[in-house]
């Protein structure tokens, strides 16, 4: 079991080459995750532990498109848990898992919200990146 | 004389039927416009006096199109002036004024920083609006 | 009853002061006039009949605001329906109706494929635009 | 001596934390690509020889953040010239390179507008690529 976000590709994703321009995966996967840790903890209780997290690294790999009429699915799992950092895996595709349009990882780091810099995530917060993890196979 | 803002059309705002989406007409009024005060008096200045502007109100009437490839071009001047509110005009071509892709007003009321509600537009802002028109003819 | 499209604000969406910036409104607005229509008729069955629709004008009141968590609602409508144009009715909230965001009205024009110009919608669009109102109350 | 592209920071693409939102930096990255090639060579030539040129990944580094009031510039370099492929490095700052937002790379391919596959870039595509290189340091 996976964690996924669905949403309807926007006519507005959609270039003049009839498929999603590429900087919109990077607005699915940041929906994706948000709500990966959402359908855990509340984002209002990790911010009041004076938490946040910040984006460090992404990469990406397409190997197909999306298209107007598509759903995009974001398949969203933990790939790696360091001390202050930790890394997400995205599979992106129009439902048919086997035939993805984009592969992608990002890092982010846990951050204090007073600008003090990295910090430990909070237990809820890790909890949400690993629950998933653990529920899935 | 008209205050234009100029801008190449990005390749991701244009959609599968080859011309520019509507909402990034919006994008491109409130770039002109934030240039437009700008030319004459910072944002910062105007920010630093507790006030804002906020849109309440606009309108498009769209007779065109634009391209990759175009130069968005948005003439600017200041339509009316009220006591808390005023109207710019927006008209936005590719470089032919007589070729409009779109004319378009907005109403911006002046409020408070500090959540008081309306105000009168402090009078650095007041003459950024109506520096061009005096310039214009 | 009321056609009601539905989606979460996105993080994006969000501008520097806490709210959604205004041209997401007409992304918003598009997505739902595109589901309220897919909702009685494919649209790829009115381009097969040789029609499109293209938007001529636009306006749009702001009476409040969105936020970062909430979930867009728009209530869709056929607010006049001509020759060749008929009028859209849009009012966006965040769940409560009676608290709008943003009351909005788009005029469309049918056009003909092919490029010869505005031509009458075909009766499957006609059903799709008059289908709610009927249903409506 | 490097190619950079330089625009404004939009209003829009600042997010309520006050930075520029990471998928605006690869809307960035495509302008200013695009721009790089098109200072030498005209996409419709290349597209007249019935080439063009897909993405196919891309990984980002950050380092910093953009505001509201700075200028993007994004430094534009070839890294790598392949048979079908070439990788462009781009280094986004807001004037000051020794402080970098983000440095990133993308491998493109070059691909046959009619659909058959993987091409070797056409020479004027080459001439564009390399260019800037022989020209830089």
């Amino acid at each position: 079991m996976t964690f996924t976000y669905r949403a309807p590709v926007r006519y507005l994703e959609v270039d003049q080459q009839g498929v999603v321009f590429n900087m919109w995966y990077l607005a699915y996967m940041d929906e994706a995750f948000g709500e990966f840790v959402a359908h855990t903890t509340p984002w209002a209780d990790i911010f009041a532990l004076g938490a946040d997290v910040q984006l460090v690294h992404s990469e990406q790999d397409w190997s197909g498109s999306l298209h107007w009429g598509d759903t995009v699915h974001v398949d969203v799992s933990l790939e790696k848990l360091g001390r202050t950092s930790f890394t997400i895996g995205f599979a992106i595709h129009s439902g048919d898992s086997s035939r993805r349009a984009l592969t992608a990882s990002t890092v982010y780091v846990c951050i204090a919200k007073d600008g003090s810099g990295k910090m430990e995530p909070p237990p809820i917060l890790v909890d949400a990146l690993r629950f998933q993890n653990a529920a899935g196979s």
